[in-house]
């Protein structure tokens, strides 16, 4: 019993101590494993199987707009890197260098890809040619490796996985129209199948992309009141084909250069799910991304036809298109309960003797532990409407969340003064100087997060300097 | 008219010249692409859509014998490297080694993973604790690199794609089983889906992988009468369970050793694919796995109605749950066709204004150019009956060519005869002494491809040394 006695000790709470209990829920849960590669991390197969969801929903939303899948090495040489200008100057200082293949010293050093916009640029000069090759709408899924210095599970690691899509085109308004699409995309991703609610928009020029004219991002409130940058699109206008010469005949026979853009998501929305939507009794995951929503619980399952009915249960939910399981193992019903909710499962249903006579089952969502009482043989009916209710309630209640933790601050003072007591987005006006935000930092360790699609024009000066604003920005504490 | 120009140019005949062929074949499918990283490829929309097919298939038939899929770290320090010897023999003097991070000089040098037998036992030695734990039957589908001097797409690159299953068990037997089991599910994969028979079986000590107790294999015979290994699984003992300290508390409150294996399958079977199915005219994909199973060809497609008809029964087949696309560029029905030949498609429906008025169109089979005329009001039907028995008689087919290119010899004159004279697999005794092994390769270049399951008794003396046979074994020239 000291293995079961181990497991139900409380995590840590989230008031007390909010890193602390994040660290508690990925461990418990069972997403991320010990390895002793300092800075990486095991997806163990909980984990893991989210990302897998994650990866389907995504990729199946890409095809849908004409992109395609392939696969590109994982080595840049040094000379590729330092091509673009600004693009190596930002991710030189953090990348892992390869020096040795075999027992020979490499004539070139190799770095291991931080991104991979080199190495495209590198494909499409030779693969492009002409106006009939536009545009080139590649998506990959890999690993990258960015050697930081201190690191946390999902959200930031020396290796993680994630997507990076690399297009180009013709002409600089059907790149800008892609960045856009793929960053909508992304927000109606987080927001139809996460249930997270994020703002959308553009990143101010100190806070973009090495090597980007543009960057637009989606941001999402964690329930600290921290933000995260869940999911980025870059414009690159023609700089990288520039410099890396991918030139197509037009259809005047004449050379032009292509434009292009990339866009990424991680596994560090992985982080934000649990961060969003997790409770002292662990993760809570969304019914639509979680690799079981049901688990069937038999109590006391020694008796005759109980097991046998939770199988039946169990079938009966699987013909219904659920990700289910039944948990039959001999732990006692109390343990099973808090394992199934300290893992995020959508929804348990119980099921014991009484139950059975009765023709019924109890079914609990995770979110709110409401209980509803459900014929056995409608159980499938009753429980994709409240799984479809819970992901529904689960947004409604992270909306309400960004929504009450989004102030607005008019002057410095109370810009200054929410920061020292409260924690969320603040939504101030700016006056478009980089000074400005390089003071913020300072000050309260605040940065812009995003200048929204959706403008507001809440005053007339800029919140720090005074000085006439340009734009309205979302500040916030940033993972 | 240049671009098609190009294409359409014949690539060199596979009688002429089988390796040219095999590249011409790689590019102009457009499965493979450039790139300026030495001795890696870049993977296109056309190769990297095979490989999603395949893992997919794949992944599903692991998950059906339980398997669970991970995420590992791609850097092995080399300390953990090292900690079984005849592993680190086997892959040290071929990995990359990576000596800084960022702008720092690392402590410890890392090698990017050859394989990850030694993550995966770094990591149970602190997963696995008791019985309850085991077995653990996880998987991951991720690139490894070999520094090899000498590379071709597909069948021996720097980089390349695979997954990797790596298991612990409590028992010997289990894991003696679980190693078959999935040297089984790969075989009939190969055989069902891919449409390549394979011989099953387990390598001589010499072949067998490094730190494994046994390895077991499947053979496919290439169109030009060469090897390839297409498969391997291994069982470790607990060789490395000892080497790791992967123990777990027994019923008994004992400690005891795990039992191990690992098996894998990469991007290889591309290879095997192109090899054992293509001709000259291109590339030749089994239905079950090709990306696009059917491309619909209008004839004189200006002419009133012939594109909307060409898209009607692109409908119907979409609806009948088949991968379908219209080729509706401007380009000639002829260019159209030896495209699709060329990229392997394996069915294409021609259609054109005198087939309208008749209600029918023609369904040409990509193996043997066979036609079929089909009403296109049942043109589902029509096609489903076509790739079905395409996939079936393409195995035939292979099947064939590798009965009639295994030979067998009882004597070293005849062994050495058929090796000089013709191409294919030999069947042959052999004494079990590694000596023999050695003296045939360097005679003839020929390994020891596996020793069947299916064993026979063809004669009573070693084919090399005159010694008592013990085995009868596949002998060949590998790739």
């Amino acid at each position: 019993m000291a293995k079961e006695k181990k497991f139900v000790e409380a995590i840590t709470s989230m008031e007390d101590d909010f890193a602390q209990w994040y660290t508690d829920v990925v461990k418990k849960a069972g997403l991320v494993g010990y390895t002793s590669v300092k800075g990486c991390m095991v997806l163990k197969p909980a984990g893991y199987a989210i990302w897998e969801n994650i990866q389907a929903q995504l990729d199946k939303r890409f095809k849908e707009t004409g992109v395609e899948n392939v696969s590109m090495p994982m080595f840049i040489p040094e000379s590729l890197l330092q091509k673009e200008k600004d693009h190596v100057e930002g991710f030189a200082p953090e990348v892992a260098w390869v020096t040795h293949g075999g027992l020979e010293q490499l004539q070139e050093r190799l770095c291991v890809r931080p991104t991979s916009e080199t190495l495209f640029c590198d494909f499409y000069a030779k693969d492009i040619q002409s106006h009939r090759d536009l545009p080139r709408l590649y998506n990959q899924w890999c690993s990258v490796v960015r050697w930081e210095k201190t690191t946390r599970p999902f959200l930031r690691s020396r290796e993680f996985l994630w997507q990076e899509g690399h297009t180009a085109h013709a002409t600089a308004q059907e790149a800008q129209e892609r960045t856009i699409q793929m960053l909508q995309v992304y927000g109606d991703f987080c927001e139809e199948v996460l249930a997270i609610p994020v703002v959308r928009g553009q990143k101010t020029d100190k806070e973009k992309f090495a090597g980007a004219e543009a960057t637009y991002t989606i941001e999402a409130l964690m329930h600290d009141g921290k933000a995260l940058q869940s999911g980025t699109s870059h414009n690159f206008g023609d700089g990288f084909a520039r410099a890396f010469g991918i030139q197509y005949t037009n259809p005047e026979n004449k050379l032009d250069y292509v434009h292009q853009t990339s866009w990424g998501m991680s596994t560090r929305i992985v982080g934000a799910i649990i961060m969003v939507h997790g409770d002292n009794s662990g993760l809570v995951l969304p019914p639509k991304i979680a690799p079981v929503q049901v688990m069937v619980i038999p109590i006391q399952q020694a008796k005759e036809g109980v097991l046998d009915k939770a199988q039946e249960i169990c079938g009966a939910l699987k013909q219904a298109g659920l990700r289910v399981k039944v948990d039959d193992t001999d732990k006692s019903p109390g343990w099973k309960f808090s394992e199934q909710e300290m893992r995020g499962i959508p929804v348990r249903i119980e099921c014991g003797p009484r139950d059975i006579e009765a023709g019924q089952a109890v079914i609990v969502r995770r979110d709110n532990r409401e209980k509803t009482t459900a014929p056995i043989d409608q159980i499938g009916e009753y429980v994709e409407k409240v799984l479809e209710t819970m992901q529904r309630e689960m947004l409604e209640r992270a909306r309400k969340h960004l929504e009450e933790h989004t102030y607005e601050a008019a002057d410095y003072e109370t810009f200054q003064k929410i920061f020292q007591e409260k924690s969320g987005f603040v939504k101030a006006m700016w006056c478009g100087n980089q000074e400005c935000e390089e003071k913020i930092k300072e000050d309260l360790q605040v940065t812009s997060r995003c200048i929204p699609f959706a403008e507001e024009h809440t005053a007339d000066t800029c919140v720090c300097c005074g000085r006439p604003a340009k734009k309205m920005v979302y500040w916030g504490r940033a993972y």
